[in-house]
């Protein structure tokens, strides 16, 4: 259902290192009677979302849709502008913005994702991403995403895999998109979330968004989470930041053919370059034990002909 | 990946309203251009387990795991000789095991359940149920499913439909099976589970599994599951008793074509007859309201042709 035509010569990835790797392990899985052949049933490949599939600087595209909406709610929070996080982000203070910390972050998610049904939270999306442009590209931000990682998505699925975006965002933000930019349906997209309870108003059933954490799916989270969802270790892993560190760890642990990949922001001229590298502390341990791991690190700057389908 | 070659006509249903409920709900939302028409992706269908897909009299099977688990156990507690909810179970006191309430349930299940990894849960449960027999029917608990309700699987899935269950029963227990005799694979089961917590023990990724509830998927929680594992609304959903109660409002409340059924076991001859017309409060509220809701009611006796596939 979920497999789609496309591309999946990896066109957009440049004859290298990264690329062979890419193929050399479809080729192994997939050949019957080679010893480290996969049945179609385990062939099961798990993706970090920003940064990995789609753009996630100068802000993660969810943090751009809590400022819109506080923006869009404080008419009706007139003590907003008196109260932090709040009063940061209305007077657009990035600096007070990044200073917000853990308690603040939560503050604002639950401000603006909780209190409605799950389907009103879904229209919010829905219409906000339609209408956001992205600050730098002055595209929606469904435009930015990655063209090689599409082209591998079609080709894992090509060959038989079953594919799952693993987020530390949060689920419900991601389905309302994932299926139409990434072809990965609902049921195949694992993140964060919030309590959810089933209540019937007048006689209409309804699920209600309640302002409390259920489950924060980053880090050590993701393994948790993909145990949760898909109740198997998958084969393959692809993320860009430490917080993916343990999802790979956990994944090309097992036995058998496994492949882990870290996408290296390292392109500030045709996308960012933001890890270690840059002075920033995102990819320090993967860069550092990634590759004594056996895992490819794949360079923006190096291993992609293009970065968007633009 | 989950569709298999399987009698798909429903041999085992007798002719009667509910086969024809069945046939003619499946014709309309597979019926290009037909106003009840549904797209591929959006035909997801929600069963039940226990008692719904397969025997769960005299006790639910998970609960059979549970009892022999603990007397396996006892030799390494001998505290349990003299400690409540144990000394019931390990006195055949069955009266006391029935009167344990909720906290000696949990008890239990926790004393069972936890401190240990995913996988050497999984073994458990398979050496357990590779060996474990059915006390009235004398045959593995893998042999006591539905043939009736296999048939319905095979014939959802010949239509493009995706298949998931939707338990108040464990998670990890369900997975260990699903797939072998249901065909349904360990991503569309959906259950109660418990916290589950990643660590590196030597260098090994272990996912551990702790002694505290993390979700009960049962009544309510249902819904809830579903919305966070399947992320929509299925159109058609499949249950015995009133802890499917919500699961069934939701489902046949939403908008287009919608397919609510409840088995109501009413057989003792062949099977059990365990609902409110036993005597017991099973089955009260659905059989009340869900004729008027338009669901439909399979009664073992009248519906069904054979119970089991032997």
């Amino acid at each position: 259902m979920s497999s789609e035509p496309g591309d999946s010569t990896l066109s957009a990835w440049r004859n290298g290192a990264a690329k062979r790797a890419i193929l050399d392990f479809v080729a192994r899985v997939t050949t019957m009677g080679h010893p480290d052949f996969v049945p179609p049933a385990d062939r099961i490949a798990v993706f970090d979302n920003d940064g990995t599939l789609w753009v996630e600087q100068p802000l993660p595209v969810q943090a751009c849709f809590v400022l819109d909406r506080i923006r869009a709610l404080a008419p009706q929070h007139p003590e907003w502008r008196n109260q932090q996080p709040f009063k940061a982000v209305l007077e657009n203070n990035v600096a007070g913005i990044m200073a917000v910390g853990m308690d603040g972050l939560t503050e604002m998610v639950m401000a603006t994702h909780a209190g409605m049904s799950t389907e009103a939270f879904a229209a919010l999306v829905r219409d906000w991403i339609a209408a956001a442009h992205h600050p730098r590209f002055n595209r929606p931000y469904t435009d930015l995403v990655y063209q090689p990682m599409l082209e591998l998505l079609a080709l894992l699925r090509a060959n038989d895999f079953k594919t799952f975006i693993v987020s530390g965002g949060g689920i419900e933000f991601m389905r309302t998109f994932s299926d139409a930019i990434y072809g990965i349906p609902a049921e195949q997209v694992i993140g964060s979330s919030i309590v959810t309870r089933y209540i019937v108003q007048d006689g209409e059933p309804v699920l209600v968004r309640e302002a409390k954490l259920h489950f924060f799916g980053d880090k050590e989270g993701k393994p948790v989470a993909i145990n949760t969802h898909v109740g198997r270790r998958p084969i393959a892993a692809f993320g860009n930041s430490d917080g993916d560190f343990a999802m790979l760890e956990w994944v090309t642990n097992g036995p058998g053919a496994r492949f882990g990949l870290i996408v290296h922001h390292d392109d500030a001229d045709r996308e960012y370059a933001y890890d270690r590298d840059a002075g920033l502390a995102r990819l320090a341990r993967g860069l550092d034990e990634g590759p004594g791991r056996g895992w490819t690190i794949a360079g923006v700057r190096n291993d992609w002909n293009g970065v968007f389908p633009f």
